[in-house]
């Protein structure tokens, strides 16, 4: 079995979908495999991963907008030492994922046509969030 | 390593749960795979996977309840040129899971008694969902 | 390829979390996989996995908090024989995770600074659960 792991560093610029597909197609065809695993991993607790559409991008405005009022930024948290964005971040995170995986075959992921993959920053302020993309074949 | 890819077609009947736990179990088998690891992926954004209880069918009621509620139909989306009910869709699956993975053991599927595998459809149309069913031994 | 998998019972005492990372890592390092993956697997439907915030303690009470009033209990539900507890705690393991994924480098797992793992129970009486520890090399 061959493991190939790849460290990515996303920049994110304050509350925002990142989307990362043509990224991780690009390391799934570096690693050369054929058939196999691509597992992602975020290791930060206040951003998240999703897969969504990729054609319409109100999708994502919507998603964005319903997050904020199911999960509110304000006085409600007693972890407030970071800021009123940092707990709602981590609720929004434990809500959606800290890993992904898609299955590759014939060399590509298998994702749906309307299927992108998209980095999600919670936080009000710029990030580097590390991502952590794991082949295995 | 062995790598079994195989693809299902379900035909959802508009809001519902599909019980694919047996379909799933059946391709364990005809892989021959005694130890490793089942992933499964949905190549949609509208439908989504859960593990649930089987035994009481009112468990998915509840839970169908909850999120008719907590992700209402309606006026609230920019996106909705593809009808009221594909946006709460795409929402309900950003909250559960687009893939799902469960170990193999002795040849079968580590589920504990009460587990069952679903794709959960959340348009109101029917639907043909693609589900990859890929097993790494 | 190698699969090495453990079964991991965890006794939880009423609703609450459980950082299990200590236990993966031990695992991990026993298996003597250096690069790999690890995935978690919880074999129940009223308790789920999270990856949070492992240093201040009042992320998990926060946390506790919002899932307590997203997802009240009460006479909510058609599903109550096994106690107004049972079907919120189905809810909360469907919007958190029933499975979890973890890359391994180095013979230790990719986890970020901050990040633990957890079980949450969403029972009120203490259970014993089992998760199954998948580790892929």
């Amino acid at each position: 079995m061959t493991h190939y792991q790849k460290l990515l560093r996303i920049s994110t610029t304050g509350k925002s979908f990142h989307n990362i597909t043509s990224k991780v197609e690009a390391i799934v065809a570096e690693s050369g495999v054929k058939t196999g695993l691509c597992t992602l991993f975020l290791r930060h607790t206040s951003a998240s991963l999703v897969i969504q559409e990729n054609a319409d991008p109100d999708v994502l405005t919507d998603l964005a907008n319903f997050m904020a009022k199911l999960v509110p930024e304000g006085n409600y948290y007693i972890h407030d030492a970071e800021g009123p964005d940092d707990m709602p971040g981590h609720i929004r995170s434990v809500l959606t994922h800290t890993s992904e995986h898609i299955p590759i075959n014939n060399g590509h992921l298998v994702l749906g046509t309307w299927q992108g993959i998209y980095v999600w920053e919670h936080r009000q302020r710029s990030h580097t969030r590390e991502l952590v993309v794991h082949i295995s074949a």
